[in-house]
């Protein structure tokens, strides 16, 4: 019989006012949970307005101990819906020691695992090299009782070594906290190729892998504190890819969404008996991939 | 100033007169010179009808040493029409042994280099690991009187390493001769969902390294000798993708077409400031990668 989960993307736009951050997404939680959710997929730093637009010490207060004051009320809802939770939260390692961590709770609120994101992006208005330190925990899937989750965080999702990865250490499924935007003055044209380029890679690890994946963003306009620019417009357009590549929901680019999507998790073995990708990797030939550039 | 290069796709349906074949390619390079190519790419294999279908000792009799015959008729037309031509062959490197191997043609005719097709796929009707060893000259760019060329063929296609690895070693254009079809037992939403992956996992690999991808497929109907199944019909559809996955062009599913496409190589530069993924990537984790699986 196929396995199918039930799996739910929250897609949000998000206030500064984290409590009622929190307090929305615990009202979609439910909603999610009403409509048979198993698996709930909440976007990138989700409690707080997304702070990287400018450099600022004080942004610091707005981390948290993993486990601790998040993660008791994130557990307390996985265990009250018994669902498998899927948050993304600004950890406080050490004092001058921060990460980029994504927490699943597991259907009886414990904490199944984290992920420390591994590849941190630093761009104009995404300047995340000064908030978070690089990832120490490895491309390592997420033992849960729904599977084996291959949880990677948004600047991850351009990097075909990590979906990879996490496939041959056992995944079952590829899933993306994100949040990404528009600059505004960007062309149409220009917002456009960005966001296909955002989906089309993300689709080619569901490819290359024979996984299904399952990105979701924040959406709606985030002011720039420092007015250097005009803020950014986080483009939705969370979505569920099969083992194919083939897209089986894909949300809003400007609107609030909580939908739940079917995913098999059983047809990723048809897909790869088809195509054999792993079959014939030629690992004899691959060690040049862990350097910097082959010069 | 941009470094914009004439690139020509040379989709074509393969009969069984060799000869004849060879006639229309010739007849084909000229038009495209004629239309100010500079860089004309070819389909895989594109001498013999697709002979993979069966496994039969006779067909080691179509491939060929390199240099030989092949070579010094398309060395002709490259230096002739002042192109860079790339081909590919069934190559006899000894009694016994035998790839699937790339040749590139500089504007003199000169061998600028060959490429072995390094990922060899065993399905029904694409028996390749019977004809093909893999290829043992590793992932290098062949260096061209138009830059850099990473040359893979057809499997690869599916594999993110092959392209990353082109990219490391400085290619500044990823090309795939192919020979791809479709099964004719197959649903109309499976074949869509399979040349949609193909497109998409290529698109992927553009945006990933931040390079252009240019793919030529055959096209047309062959039947299979044994008459085990109905044939392959190959799927046409040879496209152009710049360094953000955007698609340039796309040629027809089912007929004949040769296209010229104007590739901006610079822009490239350009994509990698804005998207600096080898900037970030996380080599000191990327290990495991020449493991066979992680297990």
């Amino acid at each position: 019989m196929d396995k199918i989960i039930k799996t739910a993307l929250i897609q949000m736009p998000i206030s500064s006012d984290i409590e009622q951050n929190k307090r929305e997404l615990s009202k979609q939680i439910e909603q999610a949970a009403k409509q048979s959710a198993q698996l709930i997929v909440l976007s990138e730093l989700h409690n707080t307005p997304y702070f990287c637009q400018t450099e600022d010490v004080r942004n610091f207060d707005l981390a948290e101990a993993i486990p601790g004051p998040s993660t008791a009320y994130y557990s307390a809802l996985a265990a009250k819906y018994k669902v498998v939770l899927i948050t993304s939260l600004f950890e406080r390692r050490a004092p001058g020691l921060y990460h980029n961590t994504a927490v699943v709770f597991d259907t009886d609120g414990s904490i199944a695992g984290k992920y420390r994101k591994m590849h941190i992006p630093d761009d104009p208005a995404y300047y995340e090299k000064f908030y978070f330190t690089p990832g120490d925990l490895g491309f390592t899937p997420i033992n849960t009782s729904l599977g084996k989750i291959g949880l990677l965080v948004c600047w991850d999702q351009w990097y075909p070594e990590a979906a990879r990865l996490m496939a041959l250490a056992g995944a079952e499924i590829l899933i993306y906290p994100t949040a990404i935007g528009w600059e505004s003055t960007d062309t149409e044209d220009e917002k456009r190729r960005q966001q296909d380029a955002w989906v089309t890679v993300q689709r080619g690890h569901a490819v290359a892998n024979g996984l299904p994946v399952v990105t979701v963003n924040r959406v709606g306009h985030e002011p720039d504190p420092s007015g250097a620019t005009n803020g950014i417009a986080f483009w939705g357009h969370s979505f569920v890819a099969g083992p194919q590549g083939e897209l089986l929901f894909v949300a809003s680019d400007s609107e609030a969404q909580t939908a739940v999507v079917d995913v098999n998790i059983s047809r990723s073995e048809n897909v790869r008996r088809w195509w054999p990708f792993l079959r014939d990797r030629r690992i004899d030939d691959y060690h040049n991939i862990i350097k910097r550039f082959n010069d």
